[in-house]
Protein backbone atom coordinates (compact mmCIF):
# COMPACT_ATOMS: atom_id res chain seq x y z
CA UNK A 1 0.00 0.00 0.00
CA UNK A 2 1.55 3.43 -0.86
CA UNK A 3 0.09 6.78 0.41
CA UNK A 4 2.93 8.82 -2.10
CA UNK A 5 4.44 10.59 1.16
CA UNK A 6 1.56 13.25 0.99
CA UNK A 7 -0.89 14.03 4.21
CA UNK A 8 -4.30 12.07 4.22
CA UNK A 9 -7.26 14.46 4.72
CA UNK A 10 -9.43 13.39 7.13
CA UNK A 11 -12.96 14.03 8.90
CA UNK A 12 -13.14 15.07 12.55
CA UNK A 13 -12.36 12.10 14.84
CA UNK A 14 -13.50 9.68 15.70
CA UNK A 15 -12.05 7.42 13.40
CA UNK A 16 -9.88 4.41 13.11
CA UNK A 17 -6.26 3.92 12.36
CA UNK A 18 -4.16 0.48 11.00
CA UNK A 19 -0.72 1.40 11.92
CA UNK A 20 1.13 -1.22 9.63
CA UNK A 21 5.06 -1.08 10.48
CA UNK A 22 7.30 -3.58 7.69
CA UNK A 23 10.50 -4.54 7.51
CA UNK A 24 11.17 -5.23 3.71
CA UNK A 25 13.62 -8.39 2.45
CA UNK A 26 16.20 -6.63 0.39
CA UNK A 27 15.27 -7.78 -2.88
CA UNK A 28 14.90 -6.06 -6.14
CA UNK A 29 11.96 -6.13 -8.83
CA UNK A 30 9.79 -8.59 -7.50
CA UNK A 31 6.05 -7.80 -7.93
CA UNK A 32 6.08 -5.59 -4.77
CA UNK A 33 5.41 -2.28 -6.06
CA UNK A 34 3.15 -3.17 -8.37
CA UNK A 35 0.81 -4.90 -5.52
CA UNK A 36 1.16 -2.36 -3.21
CA UNK A 37 -0.23 0.05 -6.17
CA UNK A 38 -2.60 -2.25 -6.92
CA UNK A 39 -3.96 -2.78 -3.23
CA UNK A 40 -3.41 1.22 -2.75
CA UNK A 41 -6.37 1.46 -5.37
CA UNK A 42 -8.38 -0.96 -4.26
CA UNK A 43 -8.95 0.35 -0.64
CA UNK A 44 -9.57 3.72 -1.72
CA UNK A 45 -12.87 2.14 -3.64
CA UNK A 46 -13.25 0.19 -0.16
CA UNK A 47 -16.27 1.77 1.83
CA UNK A 48 -15.15 3.76 5.16
CA UNK A 49 -11.76 4.24 3.85
CA UNK A 50 -10.76 7.83 4.53
CA UNK A 51 -7.30 7.69 3.38
CA UNK A 52 -3.43 6.76 3.88
CA UNK A 53 -0.13 7.76 5.29
CA UNK A 54 3.20 6.11 3.99
CA UNK A 55 6.41 5.98 3.99
CA UNK A 56 9.61 3.44 3.54
CA UNK A 57 12.71 4.10 4.74
CA UNK A 58 16.40 3.35 2.86
CA UNK A 59 17.11 0.62 5.13
CA UNK A 60 13.67 -1.22 3.92
CA UNK A 61 11.64 -0.37 7.17
CA UNK A 62 8.34 1.29 6.21
CA UNK A 63 5.07 2.68 7.99
CA UNK A 64 1.56 2.86 6.34
CA UNK A 65 -1.24 4.16 8.07
CA UNK A 66 -4.52 3.58 6.91
CA UNK A 67 -7.65 5.45 8.17
CA UNK A 68 -11.32 3.86 8.27
CA UNK A 69 -14.73 5.20 9.65
CA UNK A 70 -15.39 2.00 11.77
CA UNK A 71 -14.01 -0.86 12.73
CA UNK A 72 -16.48 -3.01 10.43
CA UNK A 73 -15.15 -1.17 7.47
CA UNK A 74 -11.65 -2.29 8.51
CA UNK A 75 -13.18 -5.86 8.79
CA UNK A 76 -14.53 -5.45 5.46
CA UNK A 77 -11.23 -4.78 3.79
CA UNK A 78 -9.47 -7.50 5.65
CA UNK A 79 -12.39 -9.87 4.03
CA UNK A 80 -11.63 -8.27 0.56
CA UNK A 81 -10.97 -11.35 -2.03
CA UNK A 82 -7.64 -9.59 -3.20
CA UNK A 83 -6.67 -8.83 -0.05
CA UNK A 84 -5.89 -12.74 1.58
CA UNK A 85 -3.60 -13.73 -1.26
CA UNK A 86 -1.18 -10.25 -0.87
CA UNK A 87 -0.55 -11.09 2.71
CA UNK A 88 0.14 -14.70 2.03
CA UNK A 89 2.48 -13.30 -1.06
CA UNK A 90 3.61 -10.80 1.95
CA UNK A 91 4.87 -13.44 4.32
CA UNK A 92 6.39 -15.86 1.57
CA UNK A 93 8.20 -12.81 -0.87
CA UNK A 94 8.24 -9.56 0.35
CA UNK A 95 8.68 -9.06 4.38
CA UNK A 96 11.20 -9.65 7.15
CA UNK A 97 8.23 -8.92 9.40
CA UNK A 98 5.52 -6.96 10.45
CA UNK A 99 3.26 -5.33 13.11
CA UNK A 100 -0.21 -4.41 12.60
CA UNK A 101 -1.84 -2.40 15.46
CA UNK A 102 -5.47 -1.20 15.42
CA UNK A 103 -6.37 2.23 17.22
CA UNK A 104 -9.27 4.49 17.48
CA UNK A 105 -7.96 7.79 16.94
CA UNK A 106 -9.23 10.12 20.05
CA UNK A 107 -7.90 13.88 18.78
CA UNK A 108 -6.12 15.53 15.57
CA UNK A 109 -4.28 17.93 14.78
CA UNK A 110 -2.10 19.88 12.30
CA UNK A 111 -0.15 22.64 11.28
CA UNK A 112 1.23 24.03 7.74
CA UNK A 113 3.43 26.92 7.22
CA UNK A 114 2.13 29.67 5.62
CA UNK A 115 3.23 29.79 1.58
CA UNK B 1 12.17 11.99 17.01
CA UNK B 2 13.87 8.37 15.61
CA UNK B 3 12.92 4.65 16.20
CA UNK B 4 15.90 3.91 14.08
CA UNK B 5 13.37 1.30 11.86
CA UNK B 6 13.40 -1.07 14.03
CA UNK B 7 10.07 -2.84 15.24
CA UNK B 8 8.82 -1.05 19.20
CA UNK B 9 8.68 -4.29 21.28
CA UNK B 10 5.08 -3.09 23.20
CA UNK B 11 3.08 -4.39 26.05
CA UNK B 12 -0.66 -5.92 25.11
CA UNK B 13 -3.22 -3.32 24.01
CA UNK B 14 -4.81 -1.52 25.35
CA UNK B 15 -2.25 1.34 25.19
CA UNK B 16 -2.09 4.85 23.20
CA UNK B 17 -0.21 5.55 20.07
CA UNK B 18 0.61 9.35 18.81
CA UNK B 19 0.90 8.81 15.10
CA UNK B 20 3.02 12.15 14.10
CA UNK B 21 3.65 12.74 10.07
CA UNK B 22 5.91 15.60 8.64
CA UNK B 23 6.74 16.40 5.78
CA UNK B 24 10.52 18.15 5.77
CA UNK B 25 11.66 21.37 4.58
CA UNK B 26 14.58 21.02 1.83
CA UNK B 27 17.72 21.84 3.98
CA UNK B 28 20.90 20.19 4.75
CA UNK B 29 22.42 19.68 8.58
CA UNK B 30 20.10 22.78 10.62
CA UNK B 31 20.33 20.94 13.92
CA UNK B 32 17.03 18.94 13.18
CA UNK B 33 19.32 15.39 13.40
CA UNK B 34 20.64 16.33 17.03
CA UNK B 35 17.73 17.57 18.09
CA UNK B 36 15.33 14.80 16.66
CA UNK B 37 18.63 12.14 18.69
CA UNK B 38 18.21 14.18 22.14
CA UNK B 39 14.35 14.33 21.89
CA UNK B 40 14.02 9.98 21.54
CA UNK B 41 16.74 10.16 24.30
CA UNK B 42 14.29 11.78 26.38
CA UNK B 43 11.07 10.61 25.60
CA UNK B 44 12.84 7.17 26.47
CA UNK B 45 13.16 8.30 29.95
CA UNK B 46 9.53 9.41 30.22
CA UNK B 47 7.79 7.43 32.43
CA UNK B 48 4.42 5.80 30.41
CA UNK B 49 6.55 5.83 27.50
CA UNK B 50 6.29 1.94 25.89
CA UNK B 51 8.54 2.77 22.49
CA UNK B 52 8.44 4.17 19.35
CA UNK B 53 8.74 3.50 15.16
CA UNK B 54 10.16 6.40 13.19
CA UNK B 55 10.77 5.95 9.33
CA UNK B 56 11.21 9.34 7.03
CA UNK B 57 11.70 8.76 3.17
CA UNK B 58 13.80 10.30 0.41
CA UNK B 59 11.31 13.00 -0.61
CA UNK B 60 11.31 14.85 2.72
CA UNK B 61 7.57 12.67 4.36
CA UNK B 62 7.95 11.23 7.83
CA UNK B 63 6.07 9.22 10.34
CA UNK B 64 6.60 8.44 13.99
CA UNK B 65 4.49 6.62 15.87
CA UNK B 66 5.33 7.12 20.00
CA UNK B 67 3.33 4.57 22.16
CA UNK B 68 2.15 5.59 25.52
CA UNK B 69 0.66 3.87 28.66
CA UNK B 70 -1.92 6.25 29.20
CA UNK B 71 -3.24 10.01 27.96
CA UNK B 72 -2.03 11.45 31.25
CA UNK B 73 1.87 10.18 30.27
CA UNK B 74 1.33 11.82 26.35
CA UNK B 75 0.27 14.77 28.34
CA UNK B 76 3.29 14.77 31.06
CA UNK B 77 5.32 14.07 27.82
CA UNK B 78 3.64 17.62 25.99
CA UNK B 79 4.83 19.64 28.83
CA UNK B 80 8.54 18.59 29.10
CA UNK B 81 10.48 21.31 29.54
CA UNK B 82 12.90 20.74 26.34
CA UNK B 83 9.82 19.71 24.28
CA UNK B 84 8.01 23.19 23.99
CA UNK B 85 11.48 25.31 22.50
CA UNK B 86 11.66 21.60 20.21
CA UNK B 87 8.07 22.29 18.63
CA UNK B 88 8.53 25.86 18.23
CA UNK B 89 11.96 25.53 16.05
CA UNK B 90 10.38 22.74 14.33
CA UNK B 91 7.58 25.60 12.96
CA UNK B 92 10.38 27.97 12.54
CA UNK B 93 12.87 26.13 10.50
CA UNK B 94 12.45 22.61 10.29
CA UNK B 95 9.11 21.55 8.86
CA UNK B 96 6.68 22.43 6.14
CA UNK B 97 3.54 20.86 7.92
CA UNK B 98 2.58 17.61 10.22
CA UNK B 99 -0.50 16.05 11.81
CA UNK B 100 -0.85 14.82 14.74
CA UNK B 101 -3.34 11.82 15.51
CA UNK B 102 -3.47 10.83 19.35
CA UNK B 103 -5.24 6.70 19.34
CA UNK B 104 -6.07 4.38 21.58
CA UNK B 105 -4.51 0.95 20.25
CA UNK B 106 -7.38 -1.59 20.67
CA UNK B 107 -5.67 -4.99 19.65
CA UNK B 108 -1.97 -5.87 18.14
CA UNK B 109 -0.09 -8.92 16.26
CA UNK B 110 2.47 -9.35 14.29
CA UNK B 111 4.33 -11.75 12.52
CA UNK B 112 8.32 -12.89 11.75
CA UNK B 113 10.08 -14.38 9.00
CA UNK B 114 11.69 -17.96 10.66
CA UNK B 115 15.66 -17.35 11.00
Amino acid sequence: MSGGGTFAKLPEPPYYAVIFSSRRRAREEDGYDAMAGHLFALVQGQPGFLGAESVRGEGGFGITVAYFESEEAIAAWRRHAEHAPARERGRTEWYEGYEIRVARVERAYGWRRDP
